[in-house]
């Protein structure tokens, strides 16, 4: 940040507010406290018979690597509605959500990844534009070697490890660990 | 967002950048593109016995009613450090953190409340500064015409609801339903 968006000077400086617990951006000029906060990555695990959908990143970071369908929640959005745009967006599919199964903070880069486990619609997909290709795996033919995230090899190790037991249980870690 | 906060200039449009799927504030000047994305409001219902802790609001909004401690994920936080620390703020009480109850979106200001259930060490607790009280309350006693906010209902709600059950469960939900 160079300058004030509310006013537009550049007499910013980076302090604690009275009353404050953090150091913010304050503009010196019109005393606009300028707040920086985490975002959310929301994604979907689209699971098909005994096999996940995983997109082939076309873009960067990771490009070519694949990836659990994810990405930044956006304004005007509930994490649900989120989940299930990423998998249109990604791998022109429609899921039904069935659990969020992992919650994964990565405080290095304030993000916070909320992804589901989701019902592949009659196992129907495509490849979305964002995407080099899509392909529905077994656990033994996940590339594991490149995968792009830890966040999505957090979800998929413990989807497949889960996967045995009825109860679905809610996975927490923070970066890098990929099992909680 | 009246001046870019990269280059200053004013000349600010709004518009869907190539490849992009939303419409985004875009410097005409310096091309940046400025992205807004929800906030997570992070917290936690402390428990005691057959007693939650909640606090009374010393500041707006909501100044006056109780709330469960909860506030802003900050930058370089986890989702789960953030909610130990509002109830360190809130109430001066230390929680081991026990599951994530609810996950509450409410889209029209771009919120997303992630809220856990929390063991009171000891039981000890204080007033914050942003609190005007703190206090335990058992299911009969919770001010249920007093509570701030409907993602704190909606967690109490669930919270009381499930205490008889063993298993924990995540509940989700939008504003402004407090049942899931
Ligand atoms: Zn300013
Ligand atoms: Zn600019």
């Amino acid at each position: 940040m160079n300058f004030c968006s509310n006013c537009g000077s550049a007499d910013l400086s980076y302090q604690q507010p009275a009353g404050d617990t953090h150091q913010r951006h304050v503009c010196e000029a019109c005393q606009t406290i300028h707040y920086r906060n985490p975002k959310v990555v929301t994604g979907c695990l689209p699971v098909w018979e005994d096999k996940v959908l995983l997109c082939r990143r076309a873009i960067e970071p990771a490009y070519g690597l694949w990836n659990v369908p994810s990405g930044y929640l956006e304004n005007g959005e509930s994490v649900r509605a989120g989940a299930k745009r990423e998998v249109q967006e990604e791998a022109l599919a429609e899921v039904r959500l069935d659990y969020l199964i992992t919650l994964y903070d990565i405080e290095r880069i304030n993000q916070v990844y909320l992804q589901y486990v989701g019902h592949l619609i009659e196992g129907r997909f495509g490849v979305g534009e964002e995407s080099l290709d899509a392909q529905l795996f077994t656990e033994e033919n996940v590339p594991w070697d490149e995968i792009a995230f830890t966040s999505s090899e957090f979800t998929l190790r413990n989807y497949f490890h889960d996967r045995s037991i009825p109860r679905k249980l809610l996975h927490q870690a923070s970066y890098p660990a990929v099992r909680s």
